[in-house]
This record gives structure tokens, sequence and C-alpha cells, in this order.
């Protein structure tokens, strides 16, 4: 077609507007919402729902800001002080506020310090700054599934190490010494962890360094949970017993202070010995790609940290401690499932014994049954890559977890089923192992 | 060494903490930042700094947010109903106020909106969603060096369409036409401009879509400045101009509220004949990855939108208009530089004529030395990839403008020379002509 112009039909593969998105786009895939969307969530009518599944400790309203938070943002505001840009890695006095407040992972300056708009945007900077194309990340199974949404996008692999429900989820370390290779970039530990609630003691903390030093591998530390321990259990942070492995801890305000919606977050460096040096510059070139946090958040930062009283947090984790405890108790004896008594965080991980739900052959059809017959929806253990168990959230109303559990332990009890390899094996005393 | 193991040697390339950073963070280069690190900023110690070259208009306390705008944030921090985790594309609330508040720009409904933690992060995510590594997306030169920034390390090449002084920098559209081939993803089109403070007439705009809709090319529209015309010019939105060709507009709260800080931007998506549906589910999808901006400013832009006052933004832009007038004015007549009169945006260009100062082979000198004698500073062209030029912002305080503009013209005289040019052609009538 001579009239059109061959030039026209060069310079373009589009005849039509048929518009690509980018691989990257295409590839930042949201595990937990395409695993909700193959669920049917059906209700059933006569029961009120509740939802077991949100990881949002202010959905119910029982758990909010500290009033001395939300005093620092309004003077914020009203000072009329912190509208214009800030410096893209935050302000010197908030990441000095930051510094102070993290005495507890061992010496912290205000250059150790960048703020990220919410943890989600510490863990992406920092997979992004240590993680090329090609290369792989090992991160935990079960695991937070956001991980993976942000590394794949990149090109980066993803390498799952297990954690170990029998050792309340301590790592896998020699499976995952069996994933490194020369093209791994970073391990990201999850201390302490979502979904499985676990704490990790000094001395498996010892360990996974250990292996980190022996292959100089860097180890991104989600710490957003660091402050959320149960009685008796103390929570280290990694860098204070790192002596050569170089560390990004990642936190943030979202759920100490219970304010995820204000998006601020952070990134610690913990250099050893000066190798982070490129490693800084990197996440400082990132932070130029979004400015940083809002502003008037970041001038709070200093009395938010040092004014919030200690009360308010023992508070909230001692609410988050009675209703473990009290999940843990009404689910313990149900036949058929397993809770895994948390030390923190605020979920907690009920194993599914599928052979005594000949029903539901996956643990989906499971939590599909339970929003059906009993109106409580648990996010199902495929959500953070780990078949079988269901997670729980425990932030909710201690009336409304009693009910869902008791619900819970309902329907288990309406649908179990003597595991039939334990009747053909004509015994019950093999039942209840798990 | 067998002692060592070599399976751990196959392990790893590493034998030593050498950590390296992506190529993605390396190639995030600011080139602002990089060209002022090559100036010499030594001022001169007996007149006071006045810097030209900071495009907040918050810095120097002049221009400061409606009370409106403050009140509207103060209720939201105080009401205590907006510091959980919202939709990771913004709240429906504020992405209807965000749709209504655009209507100039067409029909926009709440679905068309996706907020963003600032501007550029709405740019970062438009470029990101439509160009796909390999492609090359078209920028304007001079131009807003973020372009460049963000599209690089996603593995997309720049190509600069020229901007043509001549012709209050409209698009030189052949050349622009020239570089598009089969890979190329998107045309950024920033109106009003940055740095040149222009405004495209209806017409200008309509050819820009004519070549947009030729080859199938979707626009992004930088459109941050969209209501910051100058008395007599009127800006208009790309969108309603678009009969086929789909658009991201860019915009949000920074500029025209005059609360860069708090990083609310948002993209609005105007999808002709349904060619964005993957784009709309791309885009959503990489809000998931930082969950959308801070909920305070979320839940307080209905307010915001509707009550700051017209008489607000009236007074801002009358100021800016009437600095530019004062600095074209104190600058037109000066021997060997000149300005170009913004229609817009809170900017003006201007030109140098380095054959007249031959002391400075490149304005990066002029600039250097305008610092070390005048203590002025103004940004180089080259920040913008458009040398010969420098850039003055028109939101400082009038008298600071007007000093700054005294100096710039002391110093051209001081340091202008005739051109050899002319001096060898033996004439004066060639002189001032640029």
């Amino acid at each position: 077609m001579p009239a059109n112009g061959t030039s026209e039909i060069l310079k373009s593969k589009r005849s039509s507007w048929n518009v690509q998105i980018s691989e990257f786009a295409r590839s930042t895939r949201n595990l937990i919402r395409e695993v909700v969307e193959g669920v049917k969530l059906e209700p059933n009518p006569e029961k009120p729902m509740i939802p077991l599944s949100i990881g949002d400790p202010t959905t119910f309203g029982n758990l909010k800001a500290a009033k001395e938070t939300i005093e620092a943002v309004r003077k914020s505001i009203e000072n009329r002080k912190h509208d214009g840009y800030g410096p893209a890695v935050g302000s010197e006095e908030a990441r000095r506020a930051v510094a102070k407040y993290s005495f507890h992972q061992g010496h912290v300056s205000p250059n150790d310090v960048i703020l990220c708009s919410g943890c989600s945007t510490s863990l992406d900077m920092a997979i992004c700054a240590l993680a090329d194309r090609g290369q792989n990340i090992l991160i935990p199974r079960p695991g937070f599934s956001l991980y993976q949404t942000l590394a794949v996008s990149y090109g980066v692999e993803v390498r799952w190490y297990n954690l170990l429900p029998e050792r309340q989820w301590e790592i896998d370390l020699e499976q995952l010494e069996s994933l490194i290779d020369e093209d791994t970039a970073a391990v990201i530990v999850n201390n302490p962890n979502n979904p499985c609630g676990s704490v990790y003691t000094r001395e498996h903390l010892k360990k996974i360094l250990d292996l980190a030093e022996k292959y100089y591998l860097p180890i991104i530390a989600d710490e957003i949970y660091e402050h959320f321990t149960f009685p008796g259990t103390q929570h280290t942070a990694l860098s204070t017993l790192s002596e050569n492995v170089p560390i990004l801890s990642c936190g943030g305000l979202t759920k100490r202070f219970l304010v995820p919606g204000w998006r601020m977050g952070w990134i610690i460096v913990h250099d050893r010995n000066n190798v982070f040096a490129e490693v800084r510059k990197g996440l400082a070139k990132l932070a130029t790609r979004s400015l940083g946090p809002n502003t008037i958040i970041q001038a709070s930062l200093p009395v938010i940290l040092e004014k919030t009283p200690q009360s308010f947090f023992k508070s909230t984790t001692n609410f988050i401690y009675r209703n473990a405890v009290l999940a843990y108790d009404l689910l313990k004896d149900v036949r058929g499932i397993k809770p895994i008594m948390p030390n923190g965080a605020m979920y907690m991980m009920v194993g599914i014994d599928t052979d005594n739900f000949p029903e539901y052959p996956t643990e989906m059809l499971f939590v599909q049954d339970l929003v059906r017959e009993q109106s409580v929806f648990c996010l199902p253990g495929t959500c953070f890559f780990y078949p079988n168990y269901f997670r729980i959230v425990l932030t909710v109303p201690e009336d409304l977890l009693r009910e869902a559990c008791i619900r819970i332990a309902d329907f288990c009890e309406n649908h179990y089923k003597l595991d039939k390899r334990v009747i053909e094996n004509g015994g019950l005393q093999a039942v209840d192992l798990q």
C-alpha cells in the first residue's frame, strides 16, 4: 500500500490501539489477592461475618494509635513548617530520631537511616538495591508474599527456604544452605515472623549469621514486628549479633504505633567493615525516585518515637498475647487441626490434617467452606506458599476471636473423619499425631 | 585447598565482602545532583546568597498552603478514622474527589484515578506500566530530568524531542516524528512545562495528538502545573482534545496547593475506546508495591480540593506572573543573555550567548562564576539536557528576585565581550541577535 507510506509501516508494529503493559507491571503479582479471588466467599447469612484475615490491627477499632502519637502529628500540621520537599532519604531530624529509637539494634547514626513510604517500600528498595536481574534471593516459606511480588519484577528469582513448624518455625538451615549458589544476592530474614508469629532465639540467629558469613551473603532483616513479643520472649535484632555480615533492617511505625496508613517506614544500614558503601549510595539514589515519605509524619517522628509511652506498647502486646492464648486454648484440642502457639507478631498458623477432612483435598476448599458455613474467614496457607495451614489474625476484639474459634471448632467437629489409613490399620493410636 | 571445601567455592563467586549494587540502582541517576556537584559553589562572602535554583515554592516562606488546606488535614488527624491501610490505589472517597476536581480534563470517574506518593511516583508508575525493557520513550529537551532517571533503570531508552525557544518552546514535531520507531512505547508531554514555563495552545496540542494517533502512541501528560497559567493564557488538558489517543495524566497537590512534602499525586486514566484495560490493571498491580500514599492526606482530599478558595490559587499565580514580568523586564535588555518570557508554571529560561562570554565556554562555568561573584545560583541548562541556558525560579520573594536580576545584569555587563566574529567582520549590526 504505497499510499499509506512504507516508512510509517516500518516505524511501528502497531496498526491499531493495542497497548501492552510492561513485563515489570505484568510480573508484579499479588499472591494474596490472587488466592483470595480464587476462594468463593459466600458467608452464612445467619451468622455475622468475622474476618480473621486482615493484617491491619486498626480494622476493628479496638486498637488505636496513642494520643501522644496523634498529638505529635497535629502539632506538625499546625506549625506550618513541614510542607516543603524534604531530602529524598528523609530529614536529618527524623533520621536522628529513628537512629536514637533504634539503639537496641546497636550503634546507629542518622546517616545509617533512610526513610521510606512504609515498610513495603523499605523492602522494595532493599531488594532492588541488592539483587540484580538474573540473581536470586532466599525467602522464607511460609512467608510474607510481598518479598516475591517485589523481587520477581526486577527479574530476580526467589528461592524458598523452609521454616520448621515442629521447631517453632526455625529455619531449616541445611536446606537453606542447599539453595545458595554463586548468583545468590541476599537472604531475607523475617523476625518476628508473619504469618507464623515466631521469634528466633539468639542461638538460632547466630547460626543464620554464620551461614551468611560463610557465603558472604548480605541479609535483609524484615523487623517490622521487632517489638511485638509475648511475655517471656525477647526479640534480638540481628544486627546486634553480627560481626561481619552487613544487614539492611527494615522497620517502621506501621505495626507498633498502629498507623499502617501513614506509610512511614525505614531502612537501617548496618554496615560491617564498610562493605555497604555502594549499597548506601544505591539506596540514596533509589530514594530520589519518590522523594521520601510524607514530611508531616517525618516532622512528627522525634516526638512520636520519644513520647509514645511504654504502657501503650505493653497494652497492645498484652492484648495480642491474651488473644493468642485464647485462640490456642480453644483450638488446641480440636480434632484435625493443630494451632502453633506464636511468641510474637500478631498471627497464628493453624495446621490442617487434610487426611481427616476428605471433603477438602486442599486447605483452600476447607477455608471456603468455613466461610460458607460459619462466616469465619482465615487466609489459606497458599497465600504464604504453605498449603495445609491457615493463618488467623490475633488483633481482633476478644469476643469476636472467641466466637470465631468456637465456630472453627464446630466446623472441624462437623467435618472431621477418621483418617482412612488409620481405619485401614484398624487402630486409633495414630490419630491426631500430625 | 580441599580443606576449605570445593563445594563452597563453587557456590559463590565471592571470596570476600564485595557487595555490588544492582544495575537498577546504579542506573537511577539524578542528573541535577550530578551537574550541581560539578559546579563549585563558592558564594561571594560580601553578598548574601540568593538561590534561584530550588523548584520548591515553599522554600522562602512567602508562599504557604491555604488555611483551608491545613484545616482539612488537622481534622483528618483528629478524627482518628484514617490510620489504617487504605486500598493500594487510594480510597474511594479520595479518588472520587480527584475525579470531581478534574472535570476540566473531561469525564473522569473514581475508577480512572490512582493515588500515588507524589507526582514523581505517578510518573514512575506511568512509565513503568507503559514502557518495557528495550523499548524507548520520547521526552522533551529542555525537560525535567526525572523522566530519564525513571526510565533508564527499567531498561527503557529515552529519546529527546526538541522544544523550540523561538516558538515559545513548542515541540519540533517533525524532529519528534523522526524519533519514532517500532519500539517507541509512549511520549511524555509536559504542559505547562518545567523548565520553560511554556503553555501550549489548543492547536499545538491537537498536532501532538495527531502524531500520537498516527503511530498509535499513548501519551503520558505531566500536567502537575495544569492550573499555573498567567493572565491571558489558558491551559488545555490534553485529554479534552483527544478522540482516540489514550492518556495517563499525572498531577497532584504538590505545586498548586503548595504542599510538595505531603507526597500526594495521582494518575488519571483517560482511556479512549477501551484500549487501556491492561494498563489499568498494570497500574493497580504497581500500586500494591507501596500500598498508596498517606491515608491522612487521602482522607483530607475531598475537603482540600473543594474548600481551598479560588482566591488562594489566583494570588499564587498572580504573584508568579508579576515576578516573571519583573525578571523579564530586568533581564531582557542585558547584553549577552536572552530571557524567554513564560506563560505559566514557575520558571523562566534564560539563554546565554556564549560567544559574548569567551571566559565561559560552557554555561556551567558562567553559572559557577555568577555564584562566586554575585552569590546568585541558577540551575545550568545542562540539568535539563539543554546547555547555554540557565533556569531561574520565579517563586522567590519579589525583593530577592529583583536583587538577583540586578546582580545577574551586573555580572553580564562586567563579563560581556563583543563577539569575536562581529569584531572580525568589522561591524556591530550582528550583536544581540541571538
